[in-house]
């Protein structure tokens, strides 16, 4: 099935929006089967939005359109469809009481009451998360049409709870996505590994690139869940025998996730001390619910006496090989894991740029140390200054976490470095 | 002058990557006189892309295209803009030559050879930050076509610097903007102040919202630069009186870039204790290059004897008034402060959720605390727990960075939290 997306809004064309729920729809439609061959952004205005809407029920067989359904006078998604194609709007009785409790108590003014005006006949796709409710329905040409809300907390959980189910309703198909995060290997490196898995039509295998990390998203069709899920298994297996500890795990969120889980599970904590990355490391950890049980101490030592003063650095290793060098990361990550008697220390120290890079200490050049108390590993990442100052931080930050879950799983290749300069 | 973008590229309809080109182009444009009325997305395919072509050849003065220019197989929006318009692609030897030197020494493949194949007798639009040109010309019915390359990296400076110059070109009219940023008002209550202003065309008032803060973009259009700053200037200068201290900067990034600079400006030291923050607000200060001469030590003292041991923070503070409290918040600002011997100590503390809130303490209570030696400000955020744990920390790090910047510029308002409930 062909299919074409019609975003309605004004403030899309004007920049001032970024247009994120033709993506949420488009990543939705491939697993079912429907190939979006188009889409398209409409002013809040009657003619151009009916023009838009004939083209795509030319070319397409179903077509998508998201905003316009509110309460307020530009929104005219549902009369310019129900205009063009031929259905009369009429009351929609359980949105009407909805819209009534939603505004318990409060006079229900006109351009609100029209939210629960639905063209006559169709499925009415309710809105657990606003007011205006979305729809489908057939044509009389056989075209399938749906409409669903502009907000993306609104259309993002109707697309999956009644708009999907809508289109494959015949079918009794049930879609199952599992998520495989990578970190290590870059996009070239997964995409030679896996191309003939990335190639089959059900279950597919789609693979993206994101802040340094891969992703590769398995998802299977099938009439149950339990089927659609053991198509994605030996797929998943199969990924897994591929990319190995690449994969730092299987539907879960980020790798301060896994880290987090994993110290957890040890009952085992980790203390930071960081320079370049400034409290990045510590802010992704804590940025996990829940982080006070593995967390309890990081410090972010920019100046040299500060290292010493919280760290007990050596004066001399400072002077002696410079504040970027493998014997202060070092020396950092066994001082923030004695001081604050966690059960691992990482020490993070190098040159984010842009400025203060030489030829021997080029920007990019960061060390992430890991110490558990009995031995001290070192990552050197060579990364791409040209990439900018945040991104190299981000990397190192991803880069300590992925030492500490290697060290924790006692995998090997602690030291090595996924350099951006190799993606 | 209507126009039209047409964004080309299979992964933008798979929905893995966000079209965020679309919006870029989209904001540019309107400052220079030309409405965008449709905004499509084609994938990497001869007839579809030549079908999007010709209609928005029909009803557009202006076609805009992005993506598609590159190296590979799939990049083939220049070939297929060639044909519909009649022009032969022919050899930009100072494109080509450009293209030897970025490859310096290395075979230059065919493919990459095509990147400096361009329509006869277009203007060439210099790639500054990649290896495919863009380029526009007029049609032979009077159409405007200019092609961008997809990477945001490339797109950005390529359409300011190039492509908006050459669509001004007979008009000798140059576009001036300036960006006023603010904290602490919300969409409505900006709003409020200002319609009047938003209703002009030249020069215009655009705001928008992010992340807890509030921009107001200024815009005018004139034959010279001086000319269209100085039709700016009067509004900047409106707002100003309007929007007073609520103002923290004009043509900055953020927050921590003002702190970075008036601390640098005073030789001040900021020196930061965070507890639900959990470095965000360290990693904010140092994402700013430069940070080494205003920041010398951030603490993370996410368990309460590290609040002790780091930060002297009494064990009866603790105990008497709980970790979430304006003396402990107090506590570690002045501990930090004297610790670090910085001249300012920032304290966060609170409950960022999902758990751990209570009904005296609810998610989203946060206190932040700022020491200077003398006096010590405690400002009470009572963040909307609805909004989620990255939100209230972001938000909380924003009222330590607004904290900073009024006391360094002796503002009133130490104490007033922009609360994310109130927006």
């Amino acid at each position: 099935m062909n299919a074409e997306i019609i975003s309605v809004g004004t403030e899309l064309l004007l920049g001032h929006t970024i247009n994120t729920d033709a993506s949420h729809v488009a990543r939705e439609l491939s697993p079912i089967g429907v190939n979006l061959l188009f889409a398209c952004t409409v002013g809040d205005n009657v003619a151009r939005l009916k023009e838009a809407l004939q083209s795509a029920l030319q070319r397409s067989d179903l077509v998508i359109t998201t905003g316009g359904l509110g309460p307020t006078g530009d929104d005219l998604t549902k009369e310019v469809i129900a205009e063009t194609a031929g259905r009369k709007l009429v009351l929609h009785q359980e949105s009407m009481d909805r819209l009534l409790s939603y505004f318990k108590g409060r006079v229900l003014g006109e351009t609100q009451q029209k939210q629960a005006m639905l063209p006559e006949g169709c499925t009415v796709f309710r809105n657990d998360n606003g007011t205006a409710p979305g729809c489908g329905f057939e044509t009389e040409a056989g075209k399938i049409i749906i409409m669903l809300p502009g907000p993306p907390s609104e259309l993002i959980p109707m697309l999956k709870n009644y708009a999907i189910p809508f289109l494959t309703r015949g079918e009794k198909a049930t879609i199952v996505s599992r998520i495989v995060r990578v970190f290590g290997l870059g996009e070239g490196a997964v995409a030679e590994k896996i191309t003939d898995l990335t190639d089959c039509s059900n279950p597919t295998a789609a693979t993206y690139a994101k802040d340094g990390e891969m992703f590769i998203r398995v998802t299977a069709r099938a009439e149950s869940e339990a089927v659609a899920a053991a198509m994605c298994a030996p797929i998943v297996e199969d990924l897994k025998s591929r990319l190995g500890d690449y994969i730092y795990g299987i539907d879960v969120e980020s790798l301060e996730e896994v880290v987090a889980r994993e110290l957890a599970k040890r009952k085992m904590t980790l203390a930071t001390a960081e320079s370049c990355t400034g409290g990045l490391l510590a802010a992704r950890i804590t940025d996990i619910a829940g982080a006070s049980d593995v967390f309890h101490m990081g410090v972010v030592t920019y100046a040299n006496e500060i290292k010493t003063l919280l760290l007990d650095v050596p004066e001399e290793t400072l002077k002696q090989y410079g504040a970027v060098s493998e014997q202060t990361a070092r020396a950092m990550a066994e001082g923030v894991r004695r001081k604050s008697g966690s059960t691992l220390g990482v020490g993070v120290t190098g040159i984010a740029g842009p400025g203060g890079g030489t030829d021997e200490k080029p920007v990019g050049l960061i060390y992430i140390a890991l110490s558990d108390g009995e031995r001290t590993s070192v990552r050197k990442m060579n990364g791409n200054s040209m990439k900018g100052r945040e991104y190299l931080r981000y990397l190192a930050v991803s880069n300590a976490l992925d030492m500490v879950r290697r060290s924790l799983l006692n995998l090997g290749g602690l030291e090595e470095a996924a350099y951006s300069k190799r993606t």
